[in-house]
């Protein structure tokens, strides 16, 4: 065979075949050179970035295999320049086996060429992205003065809810509720040090008495009334982000029917978030109207809102692009080879033969 | 933190979290171990087991995110137990940067955990899965007696169609022809020593000439039409894999109107294969059914068969599911650090914490 400069040996595949890869590993490492709360904030700013040029986007609403234990889902979406997706599976069985009910990863690739520039775990990714999301739409729809908190559901999105919260609205009263009163006591045993004022109830009615911001992020289908309409006060934010797939809601219809809703991107809301619960042409704001300056946000400090957050394919692909900005400045990347790069781009089968002639 | 046996360290993921990753290099050395005809061989096997069982797959047409420059495609399907996808770009002008037209990795996942469980090049093995396809339909299609076939358009696919065809039907006599002679030349240099009899042709016409199977396999969008009508003889098997997006096809229209028309998944192929040229209603044969035995294939000695292939889903989870296989007994392979797995799956953020603390 021939060897050029950019192809050194037989078994060096050209920097053209290779796409980053950050492992969940690595991801851990990203976080802590950067910070959670840095992370996060600088996420924030990237996905605010991108709602404000929403209209730009490429936008598809998930393509979801239902199965009887679970789902899986590939979420698209595209600016022009980038496309990103994410894998994302969500089975409420899983942790009977000691595994996760959600893990994603995604790829960014370039639009003028199809190649991937990267391929990232999403678990961790996706628990940022939400806390991001969550906060930044907080920035846009809670009480101007918000101090505190109740987070009802204390699982594995908690504690990123709160340090997000805390980064971009300088919240610092947290009120915890779980079913599972271990799951709170996790919950704020991980944020100590983190300069939170805690306080662990024990119903959810306890835990929403004189927030400003009530945060449900419950997982499970069965349970579906986490809040009803008395445990709601005016001026109140909420932030409901576990309900999030056909037949998963946690807010009782009513609570719905007083609020101004605020969602992400309507023709999927719809189908999973709480207003599944609404008719299809009950009224909603979609919040880059609100970032772009397009629509108002909270109008009034009596005003309930609620942000409908179900999750969606721009706000991974933002996370993606973030990462990759990351990625200039810090190590924490393996190089894989995923492409097939021929010498000659036609000649893939003389590639295969001379791998194998090279033995 | 505590250390478990399957956690025997921080920066050592357990097992649930690793996924078995097959790059270039090592899907080059598993064809290797294998050899191209029996890897090809063993492939069409599972192929044919999937159409048989067709109904049983949850499937949808592929979404796609068309560009000025190209397409970025993901195809998923499952068939009730495993979940596969397939990311694959299609962009002509790359060989110009020296680049592959087409590139694809792909993904095998539980459907009851909605894990990953294998992560593989698919540049190759697309060029393995669409040969072995191609045969696989002229096993049922074809004339019982065919030795030979033309080739029109000689780049990435040529080889592994020829040695799909030589294995599954013992074809041994080719006729090549390219626009570009350079690329005729290559094809019979990679294929001298696997014992064909091989003619390479000026012309389209040429090529043609008495032979039982024509196979089409031209890339530019801009030629149209590669076989006119008069150049088809009765009798004989087009085998069409050029034509596979809205806006590009190989077959003049009459052709269409006087072959029997055989096509992997009709929603599909009326969007992007040969068909698209006909009637929405045209009548076509989906091909799992000539493989179950619910359709005839070919019904007689001077009936023009035409299978228009585009490749779908199916095919690259039947790909995946043999590749996994393969991999029980090779050891090629590397695992990949994918997936979050904290020692408690609603600890996500005790997880990043603890590697942030060990740093």
């Amino acid at each position: 065979m021939t060897t050029t400069a950019s192809h050194p040996a037989q078994d060096a595949p050209s920097p053209l075949a290779l796409v980053p890869f950050v492992s969940v590993g690595n991801m851990m490492r990203i976080l802590n050179a950067v910070g959670v709360e840095a992370f996060i904030e600088g996420l924030a700013a990237v996905i605010e970035e991108d709602f404000r040029r929403w209209t730009l986007f490429d936008k598809t609403p998930r393509v979801a295999s239902h199965s009887r234990e679970g789902v899986i889902e590939l979420m698209p979406a595209s600016d022009g320049v980038a496309y990103g997706f994410k894998y994302v599976n969500g089975h409420p069985k899983n942790t009977r086996t000691g595994r996760q009910t959600v893990t994603a990863f995604g790829v960014l690739a370039e639009v003028e060429t199809g190649y991937p520039v990267l391929l990232s775990e999403m678990t961790i990714l996706t628990a940022l992205r939400t806390a991001a999301m969550s906060a930044l739409a907080a920035k846009y729809l809670a009480p101007a003065d918000a101090r505190s908190m109740a987070i009802i559901g204390n699982g594995a999105q908690s504690e990123f809810q709160a340090l997000a919260f805390r980064k971009l609205l300088g919240l610092d009263r947290l009120r915890l509720y779980d079913i599972d009163p271990a799951a709170s006591r996790r919950c704020a045993r991980n944020l100590e040090g983190f300069g939170f004022d805690i306080t662990v109830c024990s119903s959810a009615e306890e835990a929403v008495e004189g927030v400003a911001i009530i945060t449900t992020v419950t997982a499970d289908k069965q349970r579906a009334t986490i809040l009803t309409d008395n445990m709601v006060a005016s001026g109140q934010h909420i932030n409901a982000v576990g309900g999030d797939c056909p037949g998963k809601t946690e807010l009782h219809r009513d609570i719905l029917l007083r609020s101004s809703i605020f969602v992400e991107y309507t023709p999927q809301t719809r189908i999973e978030g709480e207003i599944q619960q609404l008719a299809a042409d009950h009224p909603v704001t979609e919040l880059w109207q609100v970032i772009a300056g397009d629509a108002p946000g909270r109008r009034s400090a009596l005003e309930t809102t609620l942000f409908d957050s179900v999750g969606f394919a721009v706000e991974d692909f933002s996370a993606l692009r973030y990462l990759r900005g990351l990625l200039k400045d810090l190590p924490y990347c393996e190089m894989l080879d995923l492409l097939a790069d021929p010498d000659d781009p036609r000649d893939l089968f003389g590639m295969v033969l001379r791998a194998s002639s090279s033995g």
